[in-house]
């Protein structure tokens, strides 16, 4: 079964399923104890839906979030980290359409207007309700469209509202990323369902572009936070697409705990459930990347050897150079610019023995070429997902990082659309 | 008169001609004790130049270079730092079709072979040859190719060799980067002339593309290379395409002192000359900048306040944002983005009270938005020169990255050329 139609939600080589987690059909609906709205209330131009409303009617729900890390924060993120209780949240806003980022004290305030209204329409606390936000950044938002939308979220609100709530979070995004999974645990059968937008401004750190995940498992809100920061970090933390961290970075879970299931730290299931939590993220973050502004192919680099720092400095170099992502546009194996790009990140360690590895193609040892298969090495470069290891000197430390091609369709894009 | 054709060379709004420095025909070829040659000798598949040969005649010549920080250095980087004397070189010989970068233990015996021919063909000591070569990096050099390259320089080599020496260091360049220049001096009068590559893999640190700067000004090597290390910080590390780290920059000062005009240390003639050779290595910076691959708009980010590494990560990270690039591509203001950036760069600092002001009007203080005249900002972000300035809280730092845009046509060029 698939959570998307025919394709399988886990589609990518680089994410395997986990034998105790298997797809839901779309339809599914969330797991027990949420219910989610989205509605067009006229943020966007194209009329499509921009509000979204999500509810956990747990008696004692637990959360976590992670944040952009950005300095240019965005009101809602700002008001949300202050004023939110995040370890127990019980409903979140989300809009589409305007960011409320560059907005100063007027974004804060409209950011608190519509929270209240949020908590009213959900009857909970202010301080019980998350925001989020992504669209213009330096544009005011329409505070009043936001409140009605709030309203007519409120009537829609039901426990298979989240596809509506998906098209509600959507902006340039080609390719939905939502899933319902069923997950076996030791203890029972729980629930975990995600809707996630991102497809430009993608270079998350400690962060990822909005993704929302809830799960009837109950959890507390520690290990919540545990769990997420850990997946997080090994998911939407490892995904590029053009470098650009954005303003607006926010992934949170929510846990109602209706299947009764419990997940208690450092137990089997809180394994098996993590298990589960970082394939979902991992896939999100891979078809984050493979829905790219313009994408039409995308790569895994690997970094191993040297220190933590000097893989990580080469993997994002290696993934954010745009040499590196036009030859992977064009299907061109050019691995110099791999050479280059680790050499522009690692600097005054020439002469640097690097090793180069394209689709398990070796082409450059110890810092130089070697002989090897170009005819073959073309047409390894043509696949839809290519898989680059770059060998540096040392032992001891390793990363990844996935990434998305440059296109023409990219810049045409970008060079005319105002974020 | 011009150095290139009918439009002056100083011809950036952001470099100023100083008035003790006049431009002088494009065929007056180089200042008093060099002579220059270009031929081709087949490294380039289009059977353009490609071996140029520079001689300096001088009894007592000094020079100063620089190189780039490339952890992936190119053999030519490597050689010429390990075993020439680069404070009294007597000869540098260049080659495009080939970076000779990615090449290991036989790249350096190349480099080895090239520089022992030179040297006899210049009548010098192969110490007194620097090497320099751009082009395809992961490719060995033809060896054979070069020798036969240098016995044809070496009987075409000319006082007025500087145009066929310009032909035989290009390569992606669609514009000429040239200049010979006269400059009065308290002590006399000099020339300083330049043959200057690069329009992609632009991001120098510390160094530059290929520059080569000729003067008959009698100046020490030490002076040399304080001149040469104070305006390249000013130029050519000010300026990217793409942010991509070459591994073969390279800029070199040789001069002749055949002008009989001594450059004294702490001089009113430093002061002169240093002044000459920052306007000209500016223009230079700047021309690279426009010419960059597919570019048809430049720009320049001022970043005031905070500190010196806060002021130059931003300027970076706006300066190489593929968003803020594609929007100067397409004439959108979409300042958002810029905001974006910087607080990409300096995180963990919300809420940044960041100043943004385009072309001398302000539309962000303190990080919000404020009310512009939105018509007349569309059309002054439609010049070829958009000028962005920045303000970060406090005071004290200030820097600046000229940069070009990004178009369709640098995607398209280099997803479909092996570099």
């Amino acid at each position: 079964m698939s959570a998307t139609g025919a394709k399988p939600f886990f589609c990518s080589r680089w994410v395997t399923r986990p034998a105790h987690v298997s797809e839901l059909d779309a339809g599914a609906g969330l797991p027990g104890g949420f219910r989610a709205a989205g509605v067009a209330a006229g943020l966007k131009p194209s009329g499509r839906p921009d509000v979204g409303l999500l509810v956990c009617d747990a008696a004692r729900p637990a959360s976590a979030v992670r944040f952009t890390s950005s300095g240019a924060a965005a009101a809602p993120v700002l008001l949300s980290r202050e004023r939110s209780r995040l370890d127990a949240l019980r409903a979140v806003l989300v809009n589409s359409g305007c960011a409320n980022a560059a907005t100063g004290r007027r974004g804060l305030e409209d950011a608190a207007k519509t929270q209240g209204a949020a908590a009213a329409a959900a009857g909970v606390d202010p301080a019980e309700v998350a925001l989020a936000s992504t669209g213009g950044i330096s544009q005011f938002l329409d505070v009043d469209a936001v409140l009605k939308g709030i309203l007519a979220a409120r009537g829609r609100l039901a426990a298979d509202g989240d596809a509506d709530f998906q098209q509600a979070i959507q902006t340039t995004d080609a390719l939905e990323k939502r899933a319902s999974l069923a997950v076996e645990l030791p203890s029972g059968a729980v629930r975990l369902s995600a809707q996630c937008k991102g497809a430009g401004m993608i270079s998350p750190r400690f962060a990822t572009m909005l993704c929302f995940v809830e799960t009837d498992a109950a959890i507390s809100a520690e290990t919540c936070d545990l769990l997420l920061g850990v997946t997080v970090k090994r998911s939407f933390d490892r995904a590029t697409v053009d470098g650009q961290l954005s303003t607006n970075d926010t992934a949170l879970l929510m846990c109602s705990g209706a299947s009764g299931v419990e997940v208690a730290p450092e137990s089997e299931d809180e394994l098996r459930f993590g298990e589960a939590l970082d394939a979902l993220l991992r896939q999100l973050a891979v078809m984050m990347v493979a829905d790219g502004e313009g994408a039409s192919r995308s790569a895994r680099v690997i970094v191993r050897g040297g220190n933590p720092e000097g893989v990580e400095s080469a993997a994002r170099a290696v993934a954010n150079s745009p040499l590196v992502k036009a030859a992977l546009h064009g299907g061109d194996p050019n691995w110099g610019r791999i050479v280059q790009a680790v050499g522009g990140a690692l600097p005054e360690t020439a002469p640097l023995a690097v090793d180069v590895t394209i689709e398990g193609m070796q082409v450059c040892s110890a810092g130089a070429a070697i002989l090897y298969d170009e005819a073959e090495l073309d047409r390894l470069v043509q696949r839809e997902e290519v898989e680059y290891e770059v060998g540096l000197p040392g032992e001891g430390a390793e990363t990844e990082v996935f990434f998305s091609d440059l296109s023409q369709a990219y810049v045409e894009f970008n060079s005319a659309y105002t974020t």
